[in-house]
């Protein structure tokens, strides 16, 4: 299929209830070709490298359906993100059940036709782990390691489980350790919650990473928060990332490692919106577990909302 | 039926258990006359006019279900709603599932015996679309067009879905094109999420409505909030809704349209609670879906008190 | 998108998870244009007409989730359901919410070109009124009407509901009135359950149907009914399908006006089965309500499971 | 209220949807006075005694909710369970939850005044202990003990838990000890699952009581079923109940002790319909806990049709 | 089993997930003894005197469930909960379900031997009216009253229900009649919402107890209300309880007496640790009723952050 | 914990409720020593294997739960299963989530001293997988190959997924290959629903096992199956093991790879009971996957009743 002219985007939603339809994000066409794409979902139906609950792999499937209710405007940034862009739902890359550190290659290998096309993806998780392909992706299309822009309630920098090296909580020191990510340049924010040994947040900090813990986040504020990362990370490249368990249980209750204590939506969103303006080269939403959400898919919405708000810095950026 | 001395109200809760009887809005007798009443909880079973999730047409039973843990004394505005007061519930307002059109008379000729008899009707959703046949009623009883003021996440003030003009969001459009609202008076506040096009709200502001965006009504707080609508309203009759999507989805995750990022259900009962001292001819809380509510029904609880806050501002405002 | 040689169908599952990828029945393509296709699945989502619990307008979606677990070998009809075939998922068609009669006219044009091109549509409800649309598709696409080969708990052939006519239980009225369907080629089997009047059956009858409540249902069994409905519909067009009411809530709990009493999911597919011989125009399975359905989707599983049952009925006939 | 000529029955169906209006049995009008009435059905909203999963106090509501799905006429005993009769929503009975014996006499109590008018009572549990207070009642009013029909899964004949003896599993030896049954003519039907002792069923049979296991039952089938109770019961004064464990956590999940291998909803229905013709003093339905029930409410859609059909045997009586 | 060198803890998480084996409470050993403790989990799986929602009695077990997520160290406070202490799950104490008085009974006289040890308990409930067991304990191996610190929605200081003595909602007024707790030392805070009267608090406070109300305890914070306490409570004994509906339904769902606007889960934890350096003898979390949870647990998963909170501050009490 | 004198068994249930104490199965006690055991249930909480819905991980938990439902005598194969026996809960085998290849191994290593103990292990799964590591442990002990009669839905002997070897749909295929069944010794009874392939079953057959597909089963009754695997196993070494997706997902919605048109659940235990007189060295029951079970739990309550029916085969056995 080739790119219509003006882009891709989601049909009138006038024409059709919103809830008509294969569900794709945000209603938008499903295309595998990166050709005259800008921005591209891509799930990761992924989830054996959770430490508790299970479920993510059907986290791309909940998120493209609760992101059915999505508008193209947004009345905070004041843009629409489909006008004058080309917006893609790409599906989801192959994944092996049972094998990390294969699908991490997989992962790559799949994101890397669209970075190769300068496609920015909003890689919709599956389990946090999903983010080491994702990673090496970027820093391959990069030529170095970029910046980790990540607002989550572990840190996710353990060194194994069970002798396991590759698992979602150990994806940021693996990415570390593999050069992919820059951590002089990340930032990891919303620390919360029980730990394993005092020293945990100490090793994130040995290996280069800012963390920020939960409380010093809700001091700082969006505005406060929007600057630090600015000055972290400065011009180079960068990617993205919330991991829905920084919010609270009671507004993402369908998570793999629930912390209680979270932030609400509202404050997530805001400190999303706060790093408007900067440019990212891909994002992602991770860690939605559907079978642990509420009737009303609460956690799913969020998610779904979360990836609007990073096509909007997309659309902010590409202005 | 005739009223009993001292009005209505409901069965003394130390002799049985709360969980007891028939469920009635409050527990209190459902009578179909207004003789002899003062305030009636009416249920509107409808929900054709929903534009995503169906489900509110068993809003009523719900509402009335969760409302059996009601009790009299307002620890905050400090009033006994019961007390001196003669409360019922009316049952169901006979609706037209499928046909939204009729519906809205229907609704208008229900309530029009009511408020012929000075009852304060207390509406119990079904979707929004409810709204338009109530603001009739009113605007009939009254004279003239009544100030509507509304808590809601949308403004409902688009002009058509798919060729069909009444819907659950356009309920306010229809009803300024009718001059069954005043919008010079009226107050449409809590909006945000994303929107169909730039334009959406200056519409609702082209119509005569006064638009209190999510932020800036959390600017406000309750007392500017208070203040505002004061101002807006005046002397003349006005109606108080609230849409329970005004709230986050933590909050109410059983509801047609939901948007993350809202309210606390501590925050908008705050936004009711600083009206306290106005009269208002009627009241309605709408959209709550119980299929898509949690186990423990808080959408349907939440909904339960705000018409129990309703009923309190009604007894600050007897008087 | 041009049609493969060899036609459409499923991604081989082996190369990644079933439950990869944008949800289309049966992990086949999305295709729009009937070229090339034999068999389609076409969603409808609609539910105004439903008479009690609404919700089937997210059948379709709920359908298409659960078919990605079909594999494509029948081990007792011994076929694959793929091989040599061309299968698609044709997407949704247009409906209008809160509009019935419009929405059968959109039904019953979304069908033509399909029916026009020779593909069979196998229609995914929304409420059983889809059907409505569809029968009067393939009248006309057959140049007269057809025969109704049906097991649902009810008859659906009342009048009216509250003054309207086009609701889910007056379908085969309306079909029977507008002589899309020849009722005396036509069979509606299965119904049980409290009704309004002694004579509701009977007026099922007296529009020339043939009605086998559920006791002679099980009576006559896989094979007699087999042999029952070839010999009333003879050799003309005929359309089969299926209400998921006609089983017991237990196993289709998901549903907008359960019975109880009601099938075992193994005796209705058993039902389905004795029919592999017969060439059916096109299929039906309905009333599937997905927030009504258990954690495990175990309504939206067996409707999918019939669909591929009403692929695997197409399959034997083609050869 | 007088007792409207021709008796009470619910509102006409076509002028409302089935969904509207305060929640009673049936839609049938709420009354509490005996007068003019013939049958009525009585909630009794206790789960003290249960030894397991609690809940069943709000059985009454979710039955009433469940059973606004019920239409008058019964397509297999031919009767309109409505015409001709006169049949109320009594409300319920006094509890008091914490107190097991005084809820006994408080149901006693509560079933007098019925009694004495000639009402019968379909009784709408609540535990299995509820029964106790009902049998008082009837062997009240009939003079002397009444004969026991039961379909459960437990035969309820322990005599103390924990040193508490008025238990949901001691309530047909208290009746028996009390004498307000006739263990003679009464049988217990349906018996499976794990007992504490090999004596458990020998215990009831050494009361008196006729017990027919799970697999007697089934193999006597309804015809064998009907004639070994008529057999039993006699001429003498009966009550009816049924728990709906008897049926497997399939069709009714949502009980306080659930054991598997069960009946099916059918195979419970065809039991209740071979007793046609019996002229019973009254009827319970028991066990049914809403929040353990699934979504779609199946176990207390499957109480409200077996209280209708109870309604059935009374109208069949009484022709 | 001797207690092991160095004292009870849970196993390794490194060695086997954390969701492995039989469920403790933070994965600690089940001991029996109090030898060689201490701190000690104790359930308490009782509901019999709750007013609304049951299902408490299953508290102790969900509780447990959701703890197999806690690990050792607190950030905020910097302690490890388990190093150098001896923790176990003591298991359930006996309870008679059915009858409240002889509960309280078998409560006072499990915790005995715990504290007689001088283990610190944390009694995980069970509905409110554990505390009046466990507060006769503590006062009787404090040989006197001892004051209690509770955060509740509801004061608990009614006189009766329905006649009874021994209720969730009495617990308070029965503790001070009984000279177990000493008003003027406790403190009750986070009353909200509906009350019977305008005594109801008044009541309490008659009784000598200090009653911070929901609002009151905002404007306090953490800080004054950590202060509050210690000035309130001195130095003599004193018992922390927390009844999970001091937080909102969004953030506690599963709970007997739901009451919207409450505290978060951030909120009530910052209450709880502006606690930190107080020596409680023993704590309570009660209320969380899992039927009416959410399918991921998340008021069971709040309580088990609470009790671990409570053991933090134990931990902190000990150094 | 030496064993007591008369072995290990549930406290006596009239002391507390069933719903006391720390979850083991069937309220045995919680022993790692297999001194003085005669039968263990062991749980293997791994759900890496599965190819669609996971949450096994969760099953051993589940089991326990919904276990301490089950009493001690059988009335219809007419044992006491703890009477004069030994019976606990061993707890959970070490597992490594993410390796299936890994935790086949550490399956093996715990359940080796068991079995040279003599104990009988009851595996409570876990996905299927947890099948090879148990098989590889009876064939260690046994000296050799060991017959396997399963009741699935699936034959599970496919050769990999995705390149994946150790697969729950595999594990026949690898235990066959590795010589630890006994393929010709074995049966594998129940299989229905969709294939990848015709030959599928096949291939089953030609790695030496009997394949009863589910039709052939249904016409074999209990009887008929009873003396099939009699006749088929003959009198060597053998285990016994359960798939619960061989039931209706009505029945058991809570499993990874459900199947419509199953058994009902009285019918599987009829084919589990006709075994009774056979001696199994070990059993295990699988797949049960608590986030997609119902509020009820009934698959978890089946799986346990299932559980429970093995220790009654184990108790006949031992006579």
């Amino acid at each position: 299929m080739t790119s219509p002219a003006g882009g891709y985007g989601p049909p009138d939603a006038s024409a059709a209830p919103r809830y008509s339809g294969v569900r794709t994000f945000a209603r938008c066409p499903h295309v595998r070709s990166p050709a005259g794409v800008e921005v591209a979902a891509v799930g990761v139906p992924f989830d054996t490298a959770t430490s508790f609950r299970p479920g993510a792999r059907f986290g791309p499937e909940a998120i493209r359906s609760a992101s059915s209710l999505l508008r193209p405007w947004h009345p905070v940034l004041e843009v629409d993100v489909f006008a004058g862009r080309s917006v893609v739902d790409y599906g989801d890359l192959d994944v092996t059940p049972g094998n990390a550190e294969r699908t991490a290659v997989q992962v790559a290998e799949g994101l890397r036709p669209l970075l190769a096309a300068g496609v920015v993806p909003i890689v919709l998780g599956g389990d946090h782990f999903v983010a080491l392909g994702e990673l090496r992706a970027h820093a391959e299309a990069a030529g170095g390691p970029v910046a980790a822009v990540v607002l989550d309630a572990h840190a996710d920098t353990w060194d194994q489980y069970y002798g396991e090296r590759f698992f979602h909580g150990t994806v940021f020191r693996r990415a570390a350790e593999e050069g992919v990510v820059a951590p002089e340049r990340s930032i990891l924010a919303g620390m919360r919650g029980p730990l394993y040994d005092r020293g945990d947040l100490d090793a994130a900090r040995s290996l280069g990473y800012e963390v920020v813990v939960d409380a010093e986040l809700r001091a700082l504020g969006p505005a406060g928060f929007g600057a630090r990362v600015r000055e972290r990370v400065g011009d180079g490249p960068a990617v993205l990332g919330l991991d829905v368990d920084v919010v609270d249980p009671a507004f993402a209750p369908g998570t793999g490692t629930p912390e209680v204590g979270g932030l609400t939506s509202f404050e997530a969103i805001g400190f999303v919106r706060s790093l408007a303006g900067m440019r990212f080269r891909g994002f992602n939403v991770v860690e939605v577990s559907p079978p642990y959400d509420g009737p009303g898919q609460p956690t799913a919405l969020l998610a779904a909302n979360v990836a609007w708000e990073f096509l909007a810095l997309s659309t902010v950026a590409s202005r």
